[in-house]
């Protein structure tokens, strides 16, 4: 049995027009396989809007829960921009203009543009640590196992690259993807027979619709090679008893793999 | 004054696949848009894993603090779809066989296909209410103020089309664009004072970056015509006194419309 080093993770995505609809978020599936590939499992992610006691509620439900805790949004200069001081306010501390801040800004801005709302994207609750922005200078910061990070994805990522280094990664959950033509409802009894059988691993089961034909992905995640191993092969020995062919590929509906799906189709079958 | 009904929503994503990053939610963007059409004020949406404690805290919470509460994800046949049991458990009441939905398979499954994995998509709690689904058969439910849907995009729309009719709409909140090529940090100071003489409406203010310029888009919403008017024509006069042309448009950067953004570039200028 593999001991199991066992980090977590949640992720705060601030912005009403991320509730609105206006916006699409790109920065959790981003996040979600980042994280997944460092050993720390993500467990939450919430949606918020810009209202500050929601905001400083689910900073502190999230830092007490979890390992780390990663905001995207609302650092800009404009006065809906309040993620700063919220997070000043969930750690009970003041907020300060931070000097490096000021001089990261000063390269980038020229002195008769670096007015007062700009300046404020300087500023960070007292203890906080700059992250470092190479795209546009403005930077997050960290409050001891909370990171903030800008909303826009390009920034967001650059900021993260830059922070992981700093993250202590657990032990890496492996994933084993088999799929075959066979429907979900086909593979469904044996398959919870399987997951019994390996009570540490999760057995997930995913349809999907390709080629004018129902199947499903019969994914195993678990930190045991052996066990991935093991449950991969009885997964396989299941699909061809029912007379489907595995492949060891993670087959999705090809209109998965876009975020357009209106003419998408699945059934259980 | 607009007399306001305030209408609120949540929405809880149900899936290890979307937390592992296996798979990207494309749900969450869909509901958003069609609630806000429909005057209800999406306040809060949560990705959670397929862990039953937390999905029964999650709707429980959720429940009691909004008027509705939207859930996709864990209804399929196999073993890791708790979704039911976990709203049965959430109100307390057992679960039962639904005849209706087995009538509904029945139309659909051939009867050596319907085995046990298949009838327990059958399975609703005591007092809930079929949500139709008219591409696959297997139906969601609706216990109260929670509607439980499918995770597969297709199915959770056409779902939802079949129950929105059913929503109590609330007062529909308006909104007006006006973007021009001035960065966010110059307008700042005035759209905060704009802000400031509208109390009752949200502008949001946001980046874009576009044939090699930076810009931003300031999005008034409220329910009131008149603040919508006279606050979206403030946002053009300051515009124009800072030296920019509003343009009535929703601008944003021409690859934040995909959601591959790893070329997206922008700053806050």
């Amino acid at each position: 049995m593999t001991e199991v080093k066992n980090v977590t993770a949640a992720v705060l995505i601030i912005g009403n027009e991320v509730l609105s609809g206006r916006t699409r978020d790109a920065n959790l599936n981003w996040m979600a396989r980042r994280l997944t590939d460092m050993g720390i499992r993500l467990m939450e992610a919430r949606v918020i809007p810009d209202v500050e006691e929601v905001i400083v509620a689910a900073i502190n439900e999230a830092r007490a829960k979890y390992d780390y805790v990663f905001t995207t949004g609302g650092i800009g200069p404009t006065h809906d921009d309040i993620t700063a001081a919220c997070v000043a306010k969930a750690f009970g501390v003041g907020i300060e203009r931070h000097p490096e801040a000021v001089k990261l800004l000063q390269t980038y801005i020229p002195a008769d543009r670096l007015n007062e709302a700009r300046l404020k994207m300087a500023d960070v609750p007292i203890g906080g640590e700059l992250i470092q922005n190479p795209v546009s200078k403005a930077p997050g910061f960290r409050m001891e196992n909370v990171f903030v990070m800008a909303g826009v994805p390009s920034i967001m990522r650059v900021m993260f690259d830059g922070l992981a280094p700093y993250l202590q990664g657990g032990t890496r959950v492996l994933s084993q993807a088999v799929a075959s033509y066979l429907p979900e409802g086909t593979v469904a009894e044996g398959l919870g027979q399987i997951q019994e059988r390996y009570p540490d691993a999760d057995i997930g089961s995913y349809p999907f619709y390709r080629d004018g034909k129902f199947g499903c992905t019969l994914v195993t995640r678990t930190a045991d090679e052996a066990d991935l191993a093991a449950a991969a092969a009885e997964i396989r020995a299941l699909i061809t008893s029912l007379g489907g062919e595995p492949l060891d590929q993670d087959l999705v509906s090809p209109d998965a793999e876009d975020d357009e799906e209106d003419d998408f189709k699945t059934g259980d079958g």
